[in-house]
Order: C-alpha cells, then structure tokens, then sequence
C-alpha cells in the first residue's frame, strides 16, 4: 500500500474522529462520506431514506434532540439535498460498485458516536496531535470512525483491482443504539448478496492480530421503564402520593440481583436515570434505561422476562404504574465457518498480520446481526471479522485510541478477502 | 371590605397565578410588585440586592438556570432598573410605610411557585376560569400568588387607617427552597422590627379558621449528593468501572429506611435524580436531590447525620466518591405567646372567621424562621399566622387552588393586628 | 413503710430476677407468685386456665417452645397442680382481696422476661450481687420482676390497711409479645371492676417521678412472614428455583422504608429472622418476624396494610409466595382524666415522690390497654400510672436495672390510690 | 457383572441413603464402610483421624452440631473403636490394596449428605420402595451414596482382577461444604499415587453417558459474615441501637448484585440466615452464610472481594461490625488430558457405554480438586469422571433419584480404568 493511501486513510479517520455523531444524526458524516464516494467513483450511491427500512428503525431518537445536530450540520455546510434525505433520523450511505460478472460482495460498517466526553489530558494523543472531539460530550469510543475509514479505503482498493461482480459498502447508522441493523439489513441493497462482511476494530485484540470470524456476539435489548406515581408534599403529606423514587431504587437493586444463568453469560445495566421535580415533592415520574444481554437470544429473553417482572414488582410495590418498553434489540448470530476460513487463508499472507485467531467469542453485541441474518437466511454467507489494533484504555472510556497502522491492514484483509470470493467461486 | 378591595385581591392572586416563577427567578413577580407598590404610594421601595444580603442567600440556582426566565422577563416588558437589581439571582422586594410615631411592625410573605405542572382538567377553576399558569411545567401549587396579593393588600389598607408607626412589609423570594429567608433576615430592613407578622394560608385549615401562632414549623436541610464512579462497557466490561447507579440504588433505599426517632418527627426525602450517560454505559455520574426535616433542629440533624452516612457507605460499597452538600436549610422557631393571642383576640373579632385555633404545629418547613428568629434575638417578637381557605386537593399538586374569600379575611386580620400592636404600646 | 417490708421487696425481685422466663412459659414464676399469695393470705387466687379466657390469648409458642421450660419448671419443683393449671401456655395469676363493701379495685401488673443475654460486665449490679438471670439468653430486661414485686407488696400493704371493698391483683402473662392482655381481660376477674391501676417502672422516668396517666400508647401489631421459594443448586442451577433470600431482603429494606405518616408517630421493625439450608442451595423458605406501631390504632393500621403490601411485592417480584399473618396486637387507649387526677394527688403527698406529672405519652406499646379498655367499656374508669426509677441503660439491654428505692415509692402510691378509690366514693 | 455384584450395588446404595449424615458427622456411614471392607478383604484400612490432616480440614462444625449425630451413630451400634477415631470431626476411610508391583492408582468419592428434607410424595422411588431417609431433613441429594457403592464395588472388582499394583480408594467425607478435600489430601495416603480419578454420577448426563474428564470446576469459597449491631427498643427507642437486619438487607441485595465479571463464569449464592431475638428488638446479631464460585480461581476470588467489600459497606451504613470469614473453599483444577484419554477409550468398549464426551465443564465446585491438585503437583495424573445417570429432578432437590443401572456401568468403567493404567506402563 501506498505512502499516500496510509496517509489518507489517517486523516479521514482523524477527521470523522473531530467530528463525532450519535445514532440518527450522523449529518455530517454522511455528508462526508458520500463527497468521498464522488471522489472515488462508485456505480451508486444511496443516502438515507434511499437505504432504509424507515420503519425498522430503532431506538430513533425526538425532534428535540435531532435538532440540534441538524442546525450544526446545517452551520457546517452539509448540502441541502443530504440533509433532505437524512432529516428525521434516517441517516447513512450504501455505496454500490459494478465491475462486471462474478459474485455480489457486501462489507458493513458503522459511523455513529458515544455519548462520552473525551479526555484532555497529556497522553491521549487525539488531544496531543489536535484531533479530540470537538462536540462536548461525545466521541468516537469505539472505533467507528476507523471503520468509516475503512470502508471508504477498501472501497477504492476494489476499484483499483480486477475484481469482477458487485462490492457493496454498507456505512450503517446508530449501532450503538442497535437502533439501525434492521433498518438496513430490510433497506433493499442486501438482495443477492452472496458474501457478507462485518468489521470491528480492536476489542481487546492487540495490531497484527486478526480474528476470522467471531461467535457469539450478545443478544441485546435495550429497555427504558418510566415508574409513574403520584407527587405529594414531602413534608406535610409524606404518607400520601405514590413514590416513584423508592420504586426505581427497588427496580434497581433487584435488576442488578437477577440471577445469573446456567446456560451462559448474561447482562444487565441501567445506564441513566432522570426524574423528579424538587426536592420537597415525592417523586411523581422517573425514567430509568438499561439494557439485557444474553450469550443466546434465548439467555437474553430470560434476562428481559426477568427485569420486567422486577420493574412491575417495585412499582406495585410502591403503587406505581410501569410499562418497560424495548427500545431496540439485535439477535445473537455466528460467523458462517466457510467464510471465516475464507477470511483466515487471507489474512494469513496479509503483511502486518502476525497471528490469526479462526474464532473468538465477541463477548459485545452488535446489530450487523441483522445483515447476517439475513444474508444467511437467503443462502449466503457472512463472517464477523475482528482486526485487531492496540488500544490504550478499553473501549468506550473517555481515552480510547486506536493503533492507525490496524488501518492498513484492515483494509488489505478485507480487499484481499473481497478478491478471494471472486476466485474462489470461478 | 369594598366591593373594589376584594376584587382587586382576587385580581392580583390571578394575576401572578398566572404567571408562576421559581426562587430566585422571580423577575417579572417583582416588576409587577413594584409597579402595585407605586400604585399604593409607599415611602420606600428596596429592590432585589437593595434588601438582601447577597452572600447569606442559598440554592442560587446557576446562570444557566436563571437566563431562561430572564429571557422571558425581558420579553414580558419588566423595567431595565428591575433586572438590573435582580438578575444574577436577586429578587424580592421590600416596602416601607413611614406613618409616624410608633411601633416598627412587619410583615412577610413569600412569592415563589413550584415546578409542578399545572392541571387542565375540568372542574380546577385557574383552568376553567382562564387563570391556569402560563408558565409549562411550573404553577403556583402552594398559595404565595396569595400572599403577594394579601400583602399589597394590608399594605394599602394599613396606608388608609391611622396607624401611627412604621409598618413594612417583605416580600421574601426563593421560599420553596428555602434560599431567601436567611438573606431577607440579615438584609438590613429588620433591624427595629418589633413585632412581625408571616402569614400562610391553608395547609389543611378551612376558610374561616385563623391560627394565631405556630408551633414546631420543622427545621429542614435541602441536601444534594453527587455519585462519582467510573465508566466501562457493560456488555463487555461489567466488572470494570464503578457504578454510581447502584451506589444511588443503596442510597435511596437506606436512606428511606433511616430510623425513626424516639424525640419526634422527622422526614426524610428524595425528590429528583439524575445521570448517566447510555444505556451500555456503566453510569459514571449521578446527581440526587433529597432534603430532611425534623420537629426540632436536632432532629432535623439527626436525619442530615444519618443521611450522610448512609451516602458515604454506598458509595463506598460501589467504590464511588460521594459528598453530600447542604444547599439550604432553616431553623425551627416557635410563635411568641404574646403575639399570638395578640392575633388571637384580633381574629375573634374579624367578619368571617368562625373558628379562632391558639396555635397548631405547621407540620412543615419555612425560612420565614430565619426572619422570626432574628427578632426574637433581637427582643422583638413573632407569630407565624395561618389564615384557613378552603382548598380542593393538597398543597404541591397540580389541582391545588385556594378559596379567594379567605384573602379579605387575611388581609382584615392581618391590619387589625398591625393597628393592635399601635394600641397595646400606647 | 418498714425495713422489713423494704428488703421484701427487693429480695422478691432479686428472686425473680434470676429465674426470668419469656412469655406463656412463666411457670416458674407463677408458683412463686402462688405461694407468696399463700403467705400473705388472700381470698382467692385463680391460676392460669382458671383466670384466663384461652381462646383469646395470642402469641402462644408451640410445644416444642414450651417443653424445656417446662422441663425446668419441673426440676425447679414447681407444684404439679400448678403446672397442670399452666400447662400449654397458660401461665398468670389472679388474686382476689375481698374486705368489705366498698368499691371494686383492680392493678394490672406484668410478669414475663425477653429474650435478651444479660450483661455479665462488672458495673452492672445483677452481675456484681449475684442475681442476674440463670436462664441463658433470657432476662427481665424490662422491669416485669420489679413489677411482679410491687403487685405482692400493693396487696400485703392493702391487706394490711383499713380499706373497705374489693381489691383483685391481675398478674398478667406475655405482656412483652402483646400475648396475654386480651386473655386476661376477658378471663372473667374483671368484672365489676371500678377502677382500674396499671403500672410501670422507669420508661426513662427517673427516681422520684411518678406520671399520673400515660396516654397515647401505641397501638401494635406483631407480624410473622415466611417467604417461600424453591430450593435449588446456587453453583449449577443459580437461575432455577425461587430465592426466598432476595424477597427476605428486598421486604426488610421497603419495609423499613415506609414512609412516614402525617397524622403522627409510627413504627415499624423486623426483629428476628431465620431461614435457608446451606450456602450451596438457593433459599426455599425464611420467616421473619416484625412489628407495627402506631400513636393512633389507624396509624398502626396504615403501617400494617403498607407492610402487607411490601411483603406481597417483595414475594412476586422473586416468584415466591408470602403470607403476612398478625400474631398478636394491642390497641391504643388513653387514661381516664378522673383516676389520673386522684393518683397525681395522691402522689404529691407520697415520701420520696420529687415530681409529678399529669400525664405524658407512653411512646411503646402495652396490652393492659385492652383491661383498660374493657373497664372503661363497662363504665369504669382506667390509668396507666408511670413510676420513675433511674436506670443505667435503657429497657431491653443486656445491662437493664432498676433503681430499688422505687419500689417501695410504687408500691406507696399505689397503695395510697387504691384507699382513695375508697374515700373518693364515700 | 454378575447379578449379585448389581444387587449389592444397589443394595449398598439403599442403605446409605436411608442414612443419610452431613458432613463431618458421617459416623455411621463411616462404620458400614469400615464394615464392608472387612468383608472384601483389603490390605489396609485407615480410619477418620488416622487417613486426615487435622488442621487442613475446613467447615468442621461445633460440639452442639457433632453431638446428636454422635449419638445417633451410638444408637445405631456403631463401634466404640470407630467412634473414637472419627469423633470430634474427623470422618472418612482410605482403604488400600496391595496387589504387587505395578503403579500406585488411587480413586476418591465422597460420603456426605445434604440439608435437605425428602420427598415423601408417591413417584420419588426410596418413598415408594422404602428407602427414604430415616434423617428428618437430610437426605443424599446428590448421589454420594452411589458413590461409596461404586467405590466398595470398583475396589472389590479390582481385587478380583489380575490387577498388579497399588490400588487406594479414598472415601473423602464433607465434600458438600468443601470441609474433608485438603484435609485428605494432606492426609498422607496420596503420596507416591501416580494416576487419580474421582467419580460423580449425573450432573444432568443421562445413564449410558461418560465424560473422560471435566474441566473447570468452579472454584469457590464458604462464607459466613455476622452482622453485629446493639438492640435497643424498637417502640421506644428506634433510633438508638444499630441495626444489623438493616445491614443484612443491604449485604444480600448488593452481594447478589455484585457484577458479572468479563471473564467468565461467576456464581453468588446466600443460602441461609438466622438472628436476631424479638420482634419488638432492633436486632443485636444475625448470621448469614454464602457462598462464592467462579470458573477460574481468579474470579472466585473477584467475587469474594467484592462479596467482603459488600459486607463492610452493609454494616458501617448501619453503624455495626461484621468480620466476613471463609469457612471453606476450593480451587478449579482442570483433568488431564493423557488420563482423559485413557478413560475415553476404556469407556468405550464399556457394556451400557453410549456415548462418551472427552470433556466438558463441571459448571459446579467440587474439592476432589484438592487431591487432583497435589497429584498433580507431584507429578501424576488426575481426571474427575462423570457417569451419566437419568436423574428426574436436579442434584439438590428433595426429589432427587438417580438409575441403578449406572452403578455398575460406573463400576466397569472404574474398573478396567484402572487395569488400563497399569497396562499402559508395562
């Protein structure tokens, strides 16, 4: 590979790293993403509502918190017609590449951002070398802007290529909400495909190691329950109202006891909380979310089942009403061992790669589940692929990096592998 | 009474019903005070920082807090000078009546409302009568729109009769939070009071009924308590991190569950939480409101003791940092004996009080202690008088009205008892 | 009163004191009881069944409770017809004084020990003087012995007086698990009985007061709970089963947690708890034992239905099952103003009285309420008198004492009140 | 197998389970081991303390527990001889057999019972067909006496072989509380032992399965932790004292929400609680037992630091001691794969053999761990065998059976096993 493509897969990933955008509000991103599809030269282009099931949408967040992304893209310069095609939550790009007869080829990754704020401090090198988030409380935590950069390079590396068929980059919106895996897996552009896959960056894998396929990624749902009593005066009235408070602690307490299960790992956590009004006045309303996760879809049912019987026990406990609501969910899919093997020949003889992993649990969850899915219940194949890229602190914590040479090597297994349908079929 | 009179009372309450700001944002409240105080020909007016002692005030809110409601009173029209005193924080207004030789009478009310939101159903007369806040999400739920009225109102009556003294009255902001009282008391304007007077109305007594002087109001500490942990992913680092949420958890649940106590009531209370970040976030920051009260000081103490350590030991258990803060609190002051059946005598001779009650316990918090107190120190002497209306639901609910008949009753009491206080020294 | 009588006194209690035994298992005592009445000489003693009415007694221990008590009932050499009388928990006495025309009088006096290990640190004077409790685990921590020895030495000093009427003493069993009030009370001696003395020690009332009439005695309720679950293995099968442990946890902390009330003072407690097989097997069932108060019998109402509540939602919550059941209770019933006023004069002219009050709040529960009430049902008139004495530490602690020197105050003022129960009628 | 051999394997096993005897207290169990051996004809047998490293064993009870069991097994006419070697704690037997040279073999099961009451339901076999337990509230919940079957069988099968060796079986007692494993296993008689195997049947493989050797036993730890706080009224005192029901609620709900660690397996169980004394008490002391388990040591030993952290947090919120204290534990040792095989192939030439598995995971704790460590460590083999068995219900239910057939399918595995170990090395 090229000075120039190392350095320019840098840069783009430095630059979406400036730019971080959550689930539904990837504005800007798509804006950008698609001027460097028009750079590169794809076949088509699908924005937004073009790529989308709008109504398999997930977890899409209210006008009001849209809005304000929306006004900073605006401010930004994102032209009219993306915005058009993207406003109300229907961001992302499909990317699709003609090169003639051979096999429908697909590669997904993900764009969108967390809601942590980025470290200042000395040693975090986004803040050393200038390319920390620049939107206060949010940053690219786990990698998605690699991917992005990624998905663009291998991109261009196909085109450059003599592959012959159809390469189709899926740049999915809100996966960290699991809110936009469905909306894409039904968008229309995974018809036909043969060969599918999915990359991540990272998760503990150190630069030089690439995973061919992981198992096991965790069955989620993600669950918001708003415990809804009745205020009264805390001094004069204590015995009265209904305490929304006393049923969330007790939601909480109990949520975080369900049992562990026999037949594998599960999860439960309850990420926020906002209620309440003063500090006189029995709580009236309070909005607790959290999410489940199960080794199995069936592991994560039981933890659901089981957190909902929680939140409506502490709400009667209380005399409260709750009606815990599913926000989004993803299922549990494994990597097709064909594919893996597929992925595992190549990255053997990729430079860069010193050790290669046929399988590892993915020990996360991940709605490219739904892409799988459905790839492989139209008969095809998909793998999850892990390339591995030291990271500094784990994922999802405000000093979160990556290694950029994993960049290069990313984007040399998955073009070789993209290739390696090709052959392999003729 | 006339006609006019009591019309203008009920006018007024409407008025400022209609128009419900919280302490310490009690802008256009002010403005129109002053304007009524201009109307009624007072000898002076101190505005905002021109009566109270800036550093004695608590649970200032911050700017952030503050600039809506000025935003709001700029749009509404309140007078240049009027924000300029006020802003940062600064309302309530003093009034003076300069009538001669004489005793030094005050009087004080409160003017702040409460976010509590307002109901609009049928059969609540501020929804039926066109009255209904104006304000989302705040109204006035405990009466001060009233006592604004009724302290203009004996203001203009004492300027009518011949009271030969000096009669001034307080309208005290930021009651609701317990901020003001203090501030007011060491403002300068109650250095020579020799009786005061504050008034409340309702609190379960009906129209007709006057409580000469309160006993055991219940000294209150409003706390909040930040839990500060640290942030993992929790699908794929459970065990990392810190969790505040399950630290918030315990504290809820231990500090409901703190003992009572042997010597009297106390109160303990949580009203409003808030944190987090995602819900696959280990939750590293979570902030509780919560206040204690308690029949006397020390019981109050008792609970804010208990409190903290029931803070400092979840924290510990989920390897958080906590620390608890006292954002405002006031004392427990009784009524002077004499005082009372000063107000009591008064009462007993008023059209349309039927029932006159010694003295009750208020079973409630009130920061009017803070100006009680220091003129006891000072060898004065002070009741805290109810005036009984009939309201439909509890004080701090969103159908709370009053019976506006009582506001006459409160103002005839409360001028016959200024005069009285002339009469007793001479 | 003599030294002879003086020394009586204490050595009676000191004997009682060594042989303290819990609640319908006082055989011991009550032989004792009988054979001091034997010695004094009175005109009828009606022991256990006979003074009872047997379907109205509460809190009756099972066999295998009773038996060792019993057992060293037996090998103490208590008399069998007395123990054919008491057998099955029917243990008290009641003793009859038959002088003549002249009203009816009665004093109720309790009998029985808790189950609390005496202290056995020097300092502590049962310790240091050889009497403390024989009965490991057990003590007269709350003054019952004292109060067994004032009831013998009231009649011996009635007896011995010129009082003309009738004077019954009621020793009543498990008072301290609100067992034994109601049985008594409807065991037939209280009858015709004009006024009615029921008394106690300490309370934290020192030496030389006396409080005429307690009123405001909180109404109880004692509560069992027993969750049941299912049993399973923790290692393999943590999510099968149903964990009694977790409702049992989630029940006390809620329990606990109920809130305060307006209308005044309650109370809620778990004392004791026991369940579960080995740490290996999930819990499958755990009883627990609690309590209810309340100043008013409604308030001890309110507490109850809201520790229902808890109970049943703690249960479903971890899919097992729960059936509060109250074992015993005791309503709230005030003293007469009439017979308080006669025992206050009565004690102002007592040697050794310092201090009398007229009336104070009792602040615990006592099932004489229910000889009161049944007296004050039947036109006679009812208090419950307070005799101070200085005691170290507070009732039910293992380092309880009492103060000597009032028994023979207590036994002078009741003495004296029941001559002038005589006087005041002729 | 001759049809005697399968009678009096069934017969053996009927018999200890009318027996049954929890751990340490295996007097009876140890007599009819000691018996049958005399019978078989062994060239060694070492009794309770002569085959025990006193000061390793863990979870011994106290006097007051040994007693009754002790006096059972006197009933029962257990020999002066065996009492004397085994009281105080000190159960369990080796038995040796000398047959020349060859290697030293050694097979270990364990004897123990378990808390649990038998079903007496009809369909639960031992109450159909009159082997129930004669221990109210015990009962072998976990197949142990089909393990000292199987052992006497498997020892007297070798006896009769042309076996040419050392071959010791280990009867380990107190394994259900991981008390007897490092005391055996220090006990001398595992020196020079060149290839171990331990035995369990079921654990939810049907009758015809074998497992050649289990990997990761949970590791684990038995906890106690005594809360201890100081009574006080509950009516009268609430406020005073420190209330360790309190500091237990909040122990068992934040123990059980201690999180999943990302790992692995993790396991928290409290299994059983007894304290405090009235319900009109604030409760001075309660005990609580639990228990922590992980798929490594490493994450047993997470858990019980958190479990320790937990405990201490519960009581300073609540002002009162607690001293958390391992009772007992045990590490994860993993079979080794050399002797695993060697099982595997026996197995399958074995007559009712189906199926055998090379290895799974043991999903529960077990301290033969102890024994296979220290082979280990000295340079031997160790594997831990399952013998698939159809069980109705789970291990430690009070359903619990298992299929006779399995006895002799175990014992011909066992058997040739250990023939096999000495073909291996001529």
């Amino acid at each position: 590979m090229s000075y120039d493509v190392r350095t320019r897969l840098s840069e783009l990933r430095r630059e979406f790293h400036r730019h971080p955008e959550p689930g539904w509000r990837e504005f800007r991103t798509t804006d950008r993403i698609v001027a460097e599809l028009e750079r590169i030269g794809v076949d088509e282009v699908a924005v937004g509502r073009e790529c989308l099931a709008s109504d398999a949408r997930m977890a899409v967040p209210d006008e009001e918190e849209i809005e304000p992304w929306l006004e900073r893209a605006r401010e930004a310069g994102v032209r009219d017609d993306i915005l058009e095609l993207t406003a109300d939550g229907h961001t992302g790009v499909v990317a699709v590449l003609e090169c003639g007869e051979g096999p429908s080829v697909g590669l997904r990754v993900d764009m969108d951002a967390t809601a942590i704020e980025e470290s200042t401090e000395a040693g975090h090198r986004p803040a050393d070398e200038g390319f920390r988030s620049e939107h206060d409380g949010y940053m690219h935590a786990c990698g998605h802007d690699a991917h992005i950069s990624m998905g663009l390079g291998t991109l261009e590396a196909v085109r450059d290529s003599d592959f012959s068929g159809t390469f189709t980059v899926f740049f999915q919106p809100a996966e960290e909400i699991s809110g936009g895996g469905k909306a894409m897996a039904e968008g229309g552009y995974l018809e036909g495909v043969d060969d599918l896959f999915a990359v991540h960056l990272g998760l503990g894998q150190p630069t030089g190691t690439v995973v061919a396929g992981v198992e096991k990624p965790l069955a989620m749902a993600h669950i918001t329950a708003t415990f809804e009593g009745a205020s009264a005066h805390a001094g004069t009235a204590p015995n009265e109202g209904a305490n929304a408070m006393q049923a969330l602690a007790t939601a909480i307490q109990n949520g975080y006891a369900i049992p562990r299960h026999n037949d594998g790992m599960t999860r439960v956590n309850f990420g926020s909380v906002e209620g309440g009004t003063a500090s006189n006045v029995i709580a009236e309303e309070i909005t607790l979310e959290g999410e489940v996760r199960g080794e199995t879809t069936a592991l994560m049912e039981y933890t659901r089942t089981e957190l909902e019987r929680v939140c409506y026990a502490a709400a009667e406990m209380h005399d409260c009403d709750v009606t815990p609501r599913v926000i989004s969910e993803s299922p549990s899919v494994d990597s097709d061992p064909e594919l893996r093997d597929l992925v595992g020949s190549v990255a053997r003889r990729t430079d860069g790669v010193t050790r290669v992993v046929d399988t590892a649990e993915l020990g996360a969850s991940e709605d490219a589940t739904y892409l799988m899915e459905r790839v492989q219940e139209s008969g095809g194949l998909a793998t999850y692929v892990l390339v591995g890229t030291d990271h500094p602190t784990n994922h999802q914590t405000p000093t979160f990096d990556i290694d950029e040479a994993s960049l290069e090597i990313g984007v040399s297994v998955l073009t070789e592998a993209v290739l390696e349908c090709e052959r392999r079929r003729s």
